[in-house]
């Protein structure tokens, strides 16, 4: 008998109010695009499985809770129709082996997601019933939960880059790099805002099939994506101003 | 008194078994950007509406109704919880402004969708108690739905490259460009495979907003996309092979 090759197979992903659509749409396209390609150098991609992870099982809807002091800001109406279920409760939830955190308007630090962070903590380190997670991921302000959850403590990170004051004050022992499409720090990777999701999804898929790279250019080819490959390059960075914030207590390189 | 300027308010989106996810969220998350912006040079963004059309209200999912002649292409089980409910019927849907096709395995010519192919048709051209549409769009092998429709009859228009030929077989009477991210024709846009309907939903909304250009500016600097402004350019129509298919009876250009 000869081994399959092994790879992360359980995909799971961080619901709460006021996720933004596309932190979490694309990168969900290049797994649904991989999940149903033909078996490739051995890789079994239907085995590949999937999840949606919140605090309980009703609807959530990228409309975020309305802040007590901001009346007009964030019309509720529009994003109301657009209802994700679901699939399991924080204290319910499968093994997973990568975990998807998507930032937006309901994780800006005004909002307080404790239950969102301890979840994640404990997915990442794993329990007594789990594994740790082979891999982390947050797409946007969802690195500011990552924050708040220790996570990112004397590792290299980065965030959305309109919110970038906001998010980076909640992980003082971060170096928070301004240049950064997405960052990698061991297998915690964050990205920067709505878009970055996309192309950093797809930088881990092929830090996954490293020496396969077929696998992810088909992968891009069928969803018609022009990806970012230059991890260093964000043209949001200069257009918000944004500038590297060491951890506390050291200065800027 | 003065008149607020008007633009198209009421968005719908097509939904049906099999449709890829992308073709609806990048579309979407320009939507949801632009909705909860502040009124700007008279436009009321609050002003907008959302909703999903499909043939019942029973959940939809990205995964494709299986061909019966091949039986492990599409493994089911990956998009299985991705669930979208429709807010409307195609019997009870209100007035719309704009109708978003998406494209998807579910769409392939193995498919049939008549009852979506005359609901896109009536919602299109209006009918007793509907004014007819401002703007139709189609994402990736949702053309082939128009196409279906009769609505590309005597257009220009485009699909995705990598199901160029089954597709522009769908519209004889059509002059289908290759090298297109995506193509505008009176009042009905079709873009390219997947990640092209965030380019052309971002493109229509420019020229809704024309002579407004900050407004969309804004939009894609919130999202951190980095847009394709040349329709003309299309790196994916090489990579397949795709050439112009002109109308039945007329040569290529």
């Amino acid at each position: 008998m000869s081994a399959k090759p092994t790879f992360p197979l359980r995909y799971g992903v961080l619901l709460y109010p006021g996720f933004e659509v596309l932190d979490i749409a694309g990168p969900i396209e290049a797994l649904n695009t991989l999940a149903r390609m033909p078996d490739q150098d051995g890789f079994s991609f239907k085995d590949m499985s999937f999840s949606y992870h919140a605090r309980t099982i009703d609807a959530v809807t990228p409309t975020p809770p309305r802040p007590t002091d901001s009346k007009d800001k964030f019309p509720a109406s529009f994003a109301d129709a657009q209802k994700y279920y679901p699939t399991y409760t924080f204290s319910d939830a499968p093994q997973l082996d990568v975990l998807l955190v998507p930032g937006g308007l309901g994780s800006v630090p005004w909002h307080d997601l404790p239950a969102e962070v301890e979840f994640i903590e404990k997915v990442y380190k794993g329990a007594s019933d789990h594994q740790p997670l082979q891999y982390l991921i947050s797409v946007c302000t969802g690195a500011g939960l990552l924050a708040n959850a220790g996570l990112l403590d004397g590792r290299r990170a980065t965030t959305n880059k309109a919110a970038w004051d906001s998010i980076t004050h909640l992980g003082p022992r971060t170096h928070w790099v301004a240049q950064a499409r997405w960052v990698s720090d061991g297998n915690i990777w964050t990205t920067s805002g709505v878009s970055a999701g996309t192309d950093g999804m797809i930088a881990l898929l092929s830090t996954i099939f490293h020496g396969h790279s077929d696998i992810m250019d088909r992968v891009v080819i069928s969803m018609e994506y022009n990806r970012a490959t230059d991890s260093d390059n964000d043209p949001f960075a200069s257009i918000n101003g944004c500038v590297d914030v060491p951890p506390q207590g050291q200065s800027a390189a």
